[in-house]
């Protein structure tokens, strides 16, 4: 890892509340209080104390496995109270000191995590019943306002110094760019020329403006402020969906097995090639028998395959992102039976919602888990490439993991001669989950983003191939393969492809997938990670915000920074 | 100008046919040829040779004046065929060379240019009824490949060796980020995985397999290649709905009287102020007398108000963009009389077309071009404030000015106390221009973009008001304005208010105004400058591809590039 000093760590998704340093979680009934109580002593790093309750990626952990563990072990929850620990102090936003000693990597890859984060919050209030308002006892600044911004609703105590501020290009000479501006407006609607002065405004808003302006939606008296956010909580979690009587599913660690060269969870495994610059990840299909009831899906909880495979992979994806920065293409292959496969889909597809049936809450959390992982995916600049084999089960939900591929690769026939039989080649079989359970996070599924613009008839005509076996040969007429070379072929064509990807420069490759994986139209997610993302990354590379005369750097130490003033 | 050596000479957009080096224009009846044979030695910056028919600035200034004059100069042509004057080769693209060299800002402004000058392009053909059609008797790599994708139709030669190809990503580390991604996806529908593969191999495609994954429409045999390409020509122009038996407009040069402080047109003047590095900018309003008559507008010619005024802020925009980089703000007024804006706007929408009444080509030239010189604004990266003062006669299409504007401040008032009668306080003036006449390049009007999400009622309602005088108080209130400062106020506002904006970060104007501007969806256009454009100005200040070892600089050394091999 390219790192300025002091020396980034490896970092660990994995937490629990227990273990919490920043945040206090406490449910009372329906409805559950994420206390942010930072300990300034409690960065990731070394270098840096996160005053004002500012944050680090350390802080978004826990607040990541927080909002999955209310998804996942509270029911009963169905509205989530963020508020501050601390007095007259929400949240200052992410920690400048540590911004200006990270390395520009560190900085992109913590402003990923943080975004994905937040439309995880957006996620959970539309499509869990679980509706987040950020109640802001305090000043809620940059990062700490761009958390309140993913909230269906923001309070505003009516203290007389309590206000809503993004200060990152007066005082920093960076952008909001974990969501901020693009919600402001988008989401918001936030009148532009406003969101222009607001975001140029250090000291922000507050009162009656901070509500005409749209930016938050009540400012609430400090004498009646407990009562009236509980009460918006109350009627918040009256509206939910959520049913009542159901008992959580713990989300027991994942205790994966990490050595130099592999990470190995229960399903997922993954070899780390460091000469070949690449990662082998393999995810392997169920191995126990077919929950016949949606009881029995309850009582295996987080041993239920389709969720167990679904966190291994999620945190897979976390740790090699932030941690193996120079492995920059992942293989993707998986193994194991596709009917086995299918048979487990077919239960989630049983007991899953859908508009004229509330279906089994447990089913229809694992179903928005896996899309979010797959999202996780499509952001993800690493090079991906999806290799099917003989033995694999690219089926329906898994057939996703190869769709959001850079490239297909599907072998003709078998490598082992002996076995060249009918059955044993290599198939991939399209089911429902391949035609819009997963959308994308521009609002198309990933099969209509492969054939974006052509006559509805391409992605019709497949959907009448769901269920039987596709071989390569027929695969690749169908368009659902980058190439399908012979047993002759395949190795010399694999091993070469990937060694040319290798040589190519990372940024040129970032640059262009994340163009390529993003066909066609853009949501408010979307545009976050392309028009807003793109513009931070390169603020983020520029002197005027890192180098040594900076804003950044200068932030804190009472000397203006020196700007280039040229415009670009 | 911050710049590597050499340094970037000052840059003139104005050119015409006769002083072309790169370029030949031929009309031949119905169809223009314009023949790309760039002079090697015809750099517009010391220090590289155009060598491979690549392109610099200066070839692009002379492809943008050319697209101009077809349009004003020459009703009688209906296709354009863009080919090249070379053997073999029809464009390398952007010379090398000439961006090892450059300073980033100069890349970025470059890029930008070039970027418009296709989306023009694309404009003529859908709007103008002048269909480009890229003949290309060549190999067109990188950027010769991504302005034939700016044509309608792309012809490729059989000669057994001609490809097109996008070399960026593998020999040079850097994009094809002048529309190219985009355009492969959304605009040609290659399906994305082919696109990866397209974009990663340097020696392109060719033949059949070029047509089968639609990169060109049609691959033609050596032998009937010129026939074929008068053939398609001639079709595109028979599909035309241009006029027949008209005459031209001459475009004569425009003469700016340029001093160190001051640019002056005969319509458009702009003050450079240095010491608060920001430009004040006057558009002033018609001085003639009103044509009765659609010939009278065509007698006028390039003297007719709304065309010479459109025109110099073109060349105005152009120019401070390219040449006054430190100068940060442009402060946009007008004066005028607002009746006289208003007639002159009226003539416009008289002989326009609709969807049911061709309208005069002219009328409608005039039209598209002012819509294309708008969308220059929104993609300016300066800080745009508009100052409506007493004198001023922002209305109708001149209101666009203010509306593309990141602020808009009214005086409320007059400043002149003996003259503060009614009648003399600024006014602003709704027309049938400010409901979608001139929409921006995410598809939406500049009215719909500042109310976006609002209900409709908003922009209905503001329909209402069209056609009379609104003043500071009631502009205010109905959302159009920023701040509307009383005479006591308005000096001090305006001043600090400029005073503040020069002092912050110029790169993090320059990102929030890029994600301000464009509320809501996105088009094709709008992508190409959001997520293509700021991932490619992103790589352009990375190391791996401008540092001393990184692609662009050790392009064609023999050596090959050293990466960091961190992805980010």
């Amino acid at each position: 890892m390219s790192s300025e000093t002091p020396a980034e760590p490896v970092v660990e998704f994995q937490t629990s509340p227990e273990r919490y340093r920043h945040w206090k979680l406490d449910i009372d009934g329906e409805v559950a209080y994420l206390r942010l109580d930072v300990a300034e002593d409690g960065g990731l790093v070394p270098g840096y104390e996160l005053k004002m309750n500012s944050y680090d990626l350390g802080v978004d952990i826990e607040l990541y496995d927080a909002s999955q563990r209310l998804r996942f072990e509270h029911p009963e929850v169905r509205a989530v109270v963020v508020t501050s620990g601390k007095d007259r102090n929400f949240c200052a936003g992410a920690n400048i000191r540590m911004l200006a000693q990270s390395s520009h990597p560190w900085k992109v890859n913590f402003c990923k995590f943080t975004n994905e984060t937040r439309n995880g919050i957006e996620d959970a209030t539309a499509n869990s019943g679980q509706t987040w308002i950020a109640a802001l006892n305090g000043t809620a600044a940059g990062g700490g306002y761009e958390l309140a911004l993913a909230c269906e609703q923001i309070l505003l105590i009516d203290d007389n110094s309590s206000s809503v501020a993004l200060p990152e290009v007066p005082l920093l000479g960076v952008l909001p760019g974990t969501g901020g501006l693009t919600r402001l407006t988008d989401k918001r609607r936030v009148r532009k020329d406003r969101a222009d002065v607001f975001a140029t405004k250090s000291e922000g808003l507050r009162g009656k403006q901070a509500v005409d302006w749209r930016l938050v939606d009540e400012v609430i008296p400090k004498r009646s402020w407990d009562e009236t956010v509980a009460q918006r909580a109350a009627e918040a979690a009256a509206r939910s969906g959520r049913p009542t009587g159901e008992a959580g599913i713990p989300l027991a660690p994942l205790r994966p097995e990490r050595t130099d060269t592999e990470v190995r969870y229960r399903y997922v495994r993954a070899e780390l090639d460091r000469e070949q610059r690449l990662v082998n990840i393999v995810v392997k299909g169920p191995d126990g028998d077919v929950p016949d009831t949606v009881e029995r899906v309850h009582e295996l909880g987080a041993d239920f395959w389709p969720l167990a495979m679904t966190r291994e992979l999620d945190d897979l994806i976390l740790w090699l992102r932030a941690n193996e920065l120079e492995l920059g293409t992942w293989v993707i292959r998986t193994l194991g039976d596709v009917e086995d496969a299918l048979a487990f889909e077919r239960v989630i597809e049983q007991y899953s919602g859908s508009p004229s049936r509330p279906g089994d809450w447990l089913v229809n959390e694992i179903r928005h888990y896996f899309k979010r992982v797959l999202k996780r995916l499509d952001v993800t600049s690493r090079s991906l490439i999806a290799l099917i084999e003989p033995g694999s089960c690219f089926a329906g939900a898994l057939l996703e993991l190869a769709l959001a591929c850079d490239r297909q690769y599907m072998l003709d026939g078998t490598l082992d001669e002996e076995a060249n039989e009918q059955g044993d080649e290599a198939q991939i079989v399209l089911s429902a989950s391949n035609f819009g359970t997963f959308p994308m996070s521009n609002g198309t599924s990933r099969l209509g983003s492969r054939f974006y613009g052509d006559d509805e008839d391409t992605v019709a005509k497949l959907r009448q191939e769901t269920g039987r076996r596709i071989l390569a040969v027929e695969a690749l007429e169908l368009g659902l393969l980058t190439d399908a070379p012979d047993d002759i072929d395949w190795e010399d064509e694999i091993r070469i492809m990937l060694e040319e990807r290798a040589s190519l420069s990372p940024d040129a490759l970032t640059g262009m997938e994340a163009n390529h994986r993003f066909v066609g139209p853009e949501t408010m997610e979307s545009k976050i990670f392309a028009r807003l993302t793109a513009w931070q990354n390169w603020i983020f590379t520029r002197p005027n915000a890192s180098g040594p005369d900076g804003a950044l750097r200068r932030y804190g130490t009472g000397q203006r920074p020196t700007f280039d003033r040229t415009r670009v």
